[in-house]
């Protein structure tokens, strides 16, 4: 059953909305089968998980597979108006993302686009970007369903304890190399 | 005049359309001079510019006191119907790109979306990507702009010369690491 993991299909697929974000933290949307033999590329020690539901069966065996560790928050997206993301699971979440003891780590909602693209932009404000590309950036992965929700969370979004975090175990600045 | 380069301004503003492709090699739009403090935190060594405009003042300044080495190929994007991207000078491009020597490395065109956008999908052939990701992710970037012949290069580009010059130097596969 694991051979199929070792398929080197032809050509790679990559999941949908994969893309690098600094040095070797990776998002993605969930990583299906035929994305495995993409994965293995990136030789990651950890996937975070940003849903609630159970880790299905090929996935995790995957996982099993390659030694990779799994982190997961399960929390509800910006459904307007009454459920919002949590701005303490994100900074649970954070502590995690960005301690270099877990990479390369690849983090994945079900689509990488909202819940994910929260995460992403708060990292990018502890990179002290501009909200401008912030959000373009969030734009980019969230099209055509960018949530103006979202975009308010990662502007209001209080780095207070991450940063105090941060200092405390010298996790910051997130470095490019 | 140059210590303009050394103000940090609180936020960084990164060039619009900057992103990582892989490992050390960056895309952008061209740089502006209220992006360079953003820059810096690359530690670039190279950049690679793909338009054919003499580089502007400003900026040719800011890579001599950053000691950035500058390769510029001018080429035409694909304008309908009668200009048309080189398929050479993309290869000449890849050649830099893909040498570790020249990293960290950042590729630019005007704005980012075009011809970075082809080279970017060369890089990606050569990563064995699937098409569908290519386009997707070239989509992200050239948006509303895409540019069906744009991703028609990408398909068609032949990469018997590329991968020729790339085993005789050892470089590839591109490495995540």
């Amino acid at each position: 059953k694991y051979d199929t993991f070792d398929v080197l299909t032809q050509p790679l697929a990559p999941p949908e909305n994969f893309a690098p974000v600094i040095n070797k933290i990776y998002r993605s949307s969930f990583p299906q089968p035929n994305n495995f033999s993409f994965l293995k590329k990136l030789k990651l020690k950890s996937i975070f998980c940003l849903i609630p539901e159970e880790y299905p069966e090929l996935q995790a065996e995957f996982l099993k597979h390659e030694n990779i560790k799994l982190f997961q928050l399960g929390m509800s997206g910006n459904k307007e108006p009454f459920v919002k993301i949590s701005s303490e699971l994100i900074t649970e979440a954070i502590k995690v993302v960005i301690d270099p003891a877990n990479h390369p780590i690849l983090i994945h909602c079900n689509r990488g686009k909202h819940r994910t693209g929260c995460l992403v932009g708060v990292l990018r404000r502890l990179q002290k970007w501009s909200l401008t590309i912030i959000f373009d950036e969030y734009r980019k992965f969230a099209a055509p369903k960018e949530r103006p929700m979202d975009q308010q969370f990662i502007e209001l979004y209080d780095e207070t304890e991450i940063i105090k975090y941060a200092e405390e175990n010298n996790l910051l600045p997130l470095a490019w190399e």
